[in-house]
């Protein structure tokens, strides 16, 4: 198994390198009764061991199980550095992530044993307890312009293979204002993907604070505490919201983006600080 | 509150009729920075009580909150027969809902603690021992005719309101072999759709023998196992499937349709149950 250690100051974390094929080729036969390989996206369950305490299976695409693993602790509130962490180690033969911290998780089975599921499309969250943490953020109240908009969306047409090859995922990616991907991922469920990036922007040390976090997916409740969470104050998406995504995004206020395609966009929150430089001309159709 | 009484055979079930809206009014700002109405999907947490004891916060639709809870029960395995119900009382002001059971759940305590909580884009379900239990079903191989799908497609269009009216919602069908649509949900998340409809079996006596259960969303490992576990045998999606979603369907000899829209699907698994009485005349086009 491939491993690598990941230094940050005196810090060292001991990761493998666990990686498994994204897609398998299938047959499959359509309305006229023709036979045609197909691409299919995997799925694999993930089982997530604490300090040798069983937490939860993950069913994962599986393209980058460690920053799964560690996104998913940090979002669930179960680990609040990067430094209280020895290693992640993910064996696909079993799936199994083995995750050891330097010390004990403070009141973990508490936190467990009182933890209420929170589950819409969602994985279990503690949604109570994770909305009045959230109450003293102050996120960052910088503006946007429509033209950072239409960058990012541009640069992230290069990045989606997965969903491009076999579809059934839904991709998320965290970029700079300007509209650079710093990360991206894919997954089956889109809250695998959240959860991957989270773990990546501690990784790789982005700083949320004039981030982008775009996904594919709807802007549900989840979805928004979720990105408030890693401190990110603008949040796009390609599909549509719920009331209570809107909600929860104007009392923390979130630049709320949705049905973001082409040049086409509605936002739906914090409209003050989007400045629109790049309004798309006109055509003689559109007035009509 | 309304409420009304279920009567099956000498079995008397107490049911409040919660209702709530189900979509409202914002104003968004597109990419020329005009105002415009939209409708939005509304998300509620509802807290479910199983005799007395909490055991989760789903968040929904709210179209059928009744009908949600005895479905999440059911395909969690907590409640065997709808005859161990007395009672299912929502409150939305306090966002929960009540149930009362005729019997206490056998080890319900035990059940808890032990289960694993799954998570694709999913709620937490018993994996593998959901799996184990499966494996025992002898899921009836009736033929389907590809003009029975095409009817069901057909039918299906007057029924998903809420996605035309605010989109960010997922529908799914429980219908005859003609395609007759018995029951029908949309809700945020497309687990909770699934589950109102097992619960609407089994208060409307939904027999799932020759029954075709459809989808909007993905064919994942959960929603293939969710429909061999109500005993229906073919399940349809616009969507695409996974890789363990198709093999599941293979072990469990469903006839797992995807991508259908239109006149085209795929058929990826128990292809020779499909009879295909009805193929699209192809058009000069098609050829090329």
């Amino acid at each position: 198994m491939m491993s690598s250690a990941c230094h940050t100051s005196n810090h060292q974390l001991q990761l493998s390198q666990a990686r498994a094929p994204l897609t398998l080729t299938t047959r499959v036969m359509n309305e006229q009764g023709e036979w045609q390989d197909i691409a299919l996206a995997c799925e694999r369950p993930l089982t997530l061991y604490l300090n040798k305490r069983e937490l939860v299976t993950l069913m994962t695409l599986g393209e980058d199980p460690e920053a799964l693993v560690l996104g998913y602790l940090r979002n669930q509130g179960l680990v609040e550095n990067l430094e209280d962490i020895e290693a992640i180690q993910v064996d696909w033969e079993v799936g199994a992530a083995a995750v050891k911290t330097s010390r004990d998780v403070a009141n973990l089975e508490e936190l467990l044993s009182t933890r209420t599921i929170t589950t819409g499309c969602g994985q279990g969250t503690v949604f109570g307890n994770q909305m009045a943490r959230l109450a003293s953020l102050d996120l960052p109240q910088w503006p946007l312009k429509q033209s950072q908009i239409y960058t990012l969306l541009d640069n992230l047409k290069t990045h989606n293979a997965t969903y491009r090859n076999a579809g059934a995922v839904h991709g998320c990616a965290v970029c700079t204002a300007d509209g650079e991907v710093l990360a991206f991922c894919e997954d089956i469920g889109r809250h695998n993907a959240v959860d991957t990036l989270a773990g990546r922007m501690w990784l790789q040390g982005i700083k949320p604070e004039q981030a982008i976090f775009y996904t594919t997916g709807r802007l549900t409740s989840e979805m928004v505490m979720k990105t408030a969470q890693m401190g990110i104050s603008v949040l796009l998406s390609r599909s549509g919201a719920t009331q209570m995504g809107l909600e929860i995004a104007m009392q923390l206020k979130l630049l709320l983006l949705a049905r973001a395609k082409g040049r086409h966009f509605q936002v739906f929150a914090s409209q003050q600080r989007l400045d629109l430089d790049a309004r798309p001309t006109l055509r003689p159709g559109d007035l009509l």
